[in-house]
């Protein structure tokens, strides 16, 4: 066998997640189905992790396994031809053995977007920003280093999956650059995240910068564990899972 | 009576171009249907021109008339909440009696889109691209170079439209900086545009990036006025209409 990796991108908007389901239109679907046409047999494709239902991504990374004897084999175009538009291989190529896209991630980066103009939002936008409205950026980064470091994330971690221990460490969140007055863009890299959790700590952040929290009361909930102390989900559509990172 | 000017931003995916059409989905439709309910009957909405079917706008400008008496009415927020979200309303005020979106109009500039990379479109972008594949810059700048300026453009007007002269200044063609090596955008200015023009000189451009066309044959082709010797005209969704100047 040989162990085949590769980085995908997506456009959520039309995908029930990444998750392979019995009826649903899903990523993980789509790509083992496209296999499964090249290979003549099922395959199944592994992810780095779950995207939810309308997250996207520019650098989802999933890993297969063949029989030998492909080597050279052009995955990237023969794949694009099979799948839909929405989905996209980005890149293709052998891994090592050992390589394995949910296991052997050491860290990753999320994006969240946000439009802060109440009275409309730009529809070549819609698709892939929150329209949360006006909010101070100064506030937002005063929660936003309160929530970096190693902490227990329980209080952001939705209910659905059991993992263990929700302790994670937030290496970094930063506003990017603005492409425009009117959309700002949030970075989140971490050694790993819990369910819902970019959104869980959008969703605190975007609450302190329109003052409906404190700084104070955003490491009280911190400190809580408690995820009904903290702020809704934002919706998925402002997600974009940006890049995963391998290696000892 | 008091004249309303809009500026207005659409995703053109889902419309039959601008114009009004008896049974298909355009933008002065959705507009019209809008401002009847608003206004209880119905209203002739004038843009400063057709946008073809597939084509976006960051700032198309339009103008409308209705009764006195409605100072300081929320047209925007109003119409937003009426609108389906690929067709927004971006800014809306008063108008001089005499502003004419259409004729008033002194230059337009077109942004168009192009995707270099053969064996993948990004899903985020493939709405708002061509996907033309590798083309050389030099080559394409050297073109617009030859197209700028005051010439009869007839070798570059579809049929269907009779607009009298063919004459027209192009102030500018540039590309932007990318936000992507994978992407680029070309800019154009002109005091007006004949039918399709900016996807026919785009058109020329390409042919002459891909290295089929010299920059010799492009200006044979703008001398000779005719459209049968010039290149196709290239797809809808790579071009958006970017802003309308009036004034004297």
């Amino acid at each position: 066998m040989m162990r085949i990796r590769l980085t995908l991108a997506y456009e959520g908007t039309d995908f029930c997640g990444w998750q392979l389901q019995p009826s649903d239109r899903t990523v993980q679907g789509e790509l083992e189905r496209a296999l499964s046409v090249i290979l003549g047999g099922p395959v199944r494709v592994h992810g780095s992790g779950r995207t939810d239902s309308g997250v996207h991504a520019l650098g989802q990374v999933a890993h297969f396994d063949c029989p030998d004897g492909r080597e050279g084999f052009p995955w990237r175009r023969s794949l694009n031809a099979l799948l839909p538009p929405d989905v996209r291989v980005v890149d293709a190529g052998m891994a090592a053995d050992d390589f394995h896209a949910r296991f052997g991630a050491r860290s990753k980066t999320y994006e969240y977007r946000l439009w802060h103009e109440r009275e409309f939002c730009l529809p070549q936008r819609r698709r892939f920003v929150w329209a949360c409205g006006p909010v101070d950026f100064e506030r937002m980064e005063a929660a936003a280093r309160v929530l970096t470091g190693e902490h227990d994330f329980a209080a952001f971690q939705n209910v659905g999956t059991d993992v263990g221990s929700t302790v994670r460490t937030v290496t970094s969140i930063e506003r990017l650059a603005a492409d425009s007055p009117l959309e700002s863009a949030w970075r989140f890299s971490a050694d790993g995240f819990l369910k819902q959790m970019v959104r869980n700590l959008m969703g605190c952040m975007v609450a302190c910068g329109r003052g409906k929290l404190s700084v104070e009361e955003v490491r009280t909930i911190l400190a809580s564990g408690d995820r009904t102390t903290a702020p809704a989900t934002v919706p998925p559509q402002g997600l974009t899972l940006i890049s995963v990172v391998y290696g000892s």
